[in-house]
């Protein structure tokens, strides 16, 4: 058994070498390609990702797994080899029933889908990039029949992201927050706006750097095994344990380099805590996309925009913008959490963040059913842009258009964002039950507790246990919206007087 | 026939992309990862190298080789498809005269003896080395071998750098060039400092960054397909047509960043402007080392520390650096071309650089026939140094440890450089008697002439005829070492009063 081990974590540690070298490659090509270099780098990519399917889908690896799969009873079901071979055998399942064919033509389809959508959102015209949307969501149905049976057409989908996850709970948990998430706008919109002025101001981008920088370094992230780029839509990669790179992007007009990054650490400081056992083996990184945006939304939004780290913060900020020195703590707490019901999800407070995720999901759910025509897209759009926040976008940029996910064949993506928001708030709980003095450590700038806690919790376990399972372990529960809706209502009544 | 080649193309095109992703690995971990990710960045990276490797000697290969060589004889020798064919067909001959296991051993052993130089070099111990640089040798003895019979021994490793050039040829240029080049610096050392002063100053390192990136444009560099970046050691890397990236350092005591980006830039505008028609093939490459670095060196030195060049650059060199504004370019230029023997090869004037490469090559040659333990090397090296240069270097680090090139098993790329030399005089010569207006053109900051004769004679070809060939097409002749030497003569003459 040993032996076929041994040949089974060489094989998938090759495999996802490679998917390492391809994020390599991504990086790159985000932080400082030529442009002009685009279509040789998709070659490249394209190459290396093929080379990792035909080792994560080699008969080589079917045998191993046969005869591995019987001798996981004699291993105990926390232990690395059996949690590896179950995720192992579960992937290799996924990645044989997908035909070689389908997977190549679906990446020809969304590399070109990318620039489509690319003129068609710097021109604002949806019609550009309506037929490649159509072949996508025409493709993806294709790809979950290969799934079938299943419960939902969009199950297939939303299980690469959000490993067992099912639609019918996903729906479940929307149509309980929901209403509860418009209440809750509604009233807020009844309210007068908080001081904001100090945020109308323009904040030097090299001293939004120097900050984000100390917000990273502060909240854990480790340089020495990493480093903080500029890009134009921020993301974190993985390499290697050693090297979990963040990047993220400074506009003059507002302060969101600082919160961006923090989320983006938030991601970082996740897969640098993953236990080095587990290093070159795909257990080697976040579960899921849901438990890993619980850790950038909680650095991001509970820690970063909690009044107690602008104790330790706000200061810097004011020694950093002068401008800033004459708005007391409170007010400017208020005015760095207004609710402000917008067109653009990743710039949308925490209040409507979740309904622009309900909004896609609702969307892309109709589109793979078919109950909604990818043409009729745009007004749809619109149409629940304004049913949920009562806003229409001005044009198909500001509306539709605006994410990358659908056009790189991203289906069943988005609903982790909200997940992501449930889930932090839940660790949120449970950490301050354990540690009464969290505000205050936060507040003096001390974040080890927080981040030893999720270590211990999450971030080590890599990929080892189902994201539900992990959740359980740690609060005893699976999701429990109501703990998110508390805290949102908490907060904002506080400072909006509801 | 045509398919076969299709399929061919195919093969040798994969493994260039590979190696050309192998690149992008190695110019990240030299421009910004993380030191602490080496060992994964060294798996990743060859994990690569043996998957280039495999399909460079795949049996398909050998067989599409055997079946389209014959049918050459159909195909016009200047053609692409004939120049590939017979340039695969010699790449796939050298690749699989070597077994597998010896390139993964030597690969192996020359990423660890990479620590140990570097351990070696810090502490200025030739000892820590030693052991390994043995094996290293030993190891390419045993290369050799595999290539018997051979004219010399060192036959083989320098066909790997210089296809086509033998030791015996070397070693008459060398025994041509070793007692005029001698001479001069004889004679140039009897003569007084020209007029220093005005470099024993600090520039500051950002301004040093603009008139680098100032000349690499200026003199062609497209920084559309391609960008400059700090590094330790400076080097040029393609990762393909569009994507050709130079890297420089800059330090605040001298102005060598300018001339070094103009190095890069020389190679880099090589590999920028072979013909598109080559891409994604391996004739899409500089043919040679010798040939790439005739480019490199006529840029930095025969353009770059030429009075022409001043004309139009010291200006702006002023500008930047006040404290140049006391000097006359006419002093500035003797100054901007001191000789002074020095320790390190990389920061040698152009009169006793071809030294420190003999030096090398003679040493190298000794420890692979055997004449000359490797233990022995730090004495025969400094003996070397006061024969050649009249100096003796006070530790190893400023001796045999400075370059890196034995420690990754590059044994016959330094004669490389020389050869360079030999090839850019040759080169100049024959451009100005095609233009000559060309120092008026530089003066005034034109390069186009210059630069399109080199694209038009030499870089559109990539890799397409052997190096000698291609010199004998554009200068009618072979390696003429007394072209250089006369241009060293005629230079220092004039600066020297000789």
């Amino acid at each position: 058994m040993q032996d076929k081990l041994k040949r089974l974590k060489k094989i998938v540690g090759e495999a996802l070498e490679l998917q390492r070298v391809a994020a390599v490659l991504d990086w790159d090509q985000q932080v400082g390609m030529p442009v002009a270099a685009a279509a040789e780098r998709a070659r490249q990519t394209s190459l290396i990702s093929c080379l990792a399917h035909e080792k994560q889908t080699s008969c080589e690896l079917g045998e191993l797994l046969e005869s591995l799969v019987p001798e996981m009873e004699n291993l105990d079901p926390e232990s690395d080899d059996y949690c590896l071979i179950k995720l192992v055998g579960r992937d290799y399942k996924r990645h044989t029933k997908v035909p070689s064919e389908h997977v190549a033509e679906f990446s020809h389809l969304t590399s070109l889908a990318h620039s489509k959508w690319e003129s068609a959102l710097a021109g604002s015209d949806f019609l550009i990039f309506k037929d490649s949307l159509t072949r996508i969501f025409e493709m993806r149905r294709e790809y979950a029949e290969f799934f079938a049976p299943y419960d939902h057409v969009y199950d297939p989908l939303l299980d690469e992201f959000e490993p067992g996850m099912k639609t019918a709970t996903l729906i479940e948990i929307f149509d309980t927050i929901r209403p509860l998430q418009v209440e809750l706008l509604r009233e807020i919109a009844a309210r007068p706006e908080p001081y904001q002025t100090c945020l109308d101001n323009k904040f030097a981008t090299d001293k939004q750097w120097q900050l984000a920088n100390l917000a990273a370094t502060a909240i854990g992230y480790d340089f020495n095994r990493g480093r903080l780029d500029s890009v134009v839509h921020p993301f974190t990669t993985t390499f290697n344990l050693n090297d979990v790179r963040i990047t993220s992007s400074a506009k003059v007009d507002n302060l969101t380099c600082i919160s961006s990054t923090m989320h983006e650490a938030g991601h970082a400081i996740y897969e640098q805590n993953i236990a080095e056992s587990l290093e070159n083996t795909p257990l080697a990184s976040g579960v899921s996309l849901g438990i890993h945006e619980s850790q950038s939304r909680l650095w991001e939004n509970l820690v970063g925009r909690s009044h107690s780290f602008l104790e330790f913060f706000y200061p810097k900020m004011q020694s950093a913008f002068p401008v800033l020195q004459g708005t007391s703590i409170d007010k400017f707490y208020r005015a760095y959490n207004t609710v402000k019901p917008g067109f653009i999800r990743i710039d949308a407070d925490e209040a409507t963040y979740n309904m622009h995720v309900m909004l896609r999901f609702e969307l892309e759910v109709a589109m793979l059913e078919g109950s909604l025509a990818v043409a009729d897209l745009p007004e749809a759009w619109n149409a629940k842009m304004k049913e949920y926040l009562g806003i229409i976008p001005p044009n198909d940029a500001l509306g539709c258009l605006q994410d990358v996910h659908w056009s790189a064949g991203l289906i069943g993506y988005f609903p982790t964002y909200a997940l992501g928001n449930l889930i932090s708030a839940q660790l949120w709980k449970a950490c301050r039950m354990k540690f009464s003095n969290l505000d205050k450590a936060i507040a003096c700038g001390r974040f080890d507790e927080l981040r030893k806690w999720l270590g211990e919790n999450i971030h080590c376990y890599g990929s080892k246990f189902e994201p539900m399972d992990l959740l359980k372990r740690i609060s005893g529960d699976g999701i429990r919206p109501e703990i998110y809706l508390k805290y949102l209502r908490e907060k904002y009544s506080a400072i909006y007087g509801l």
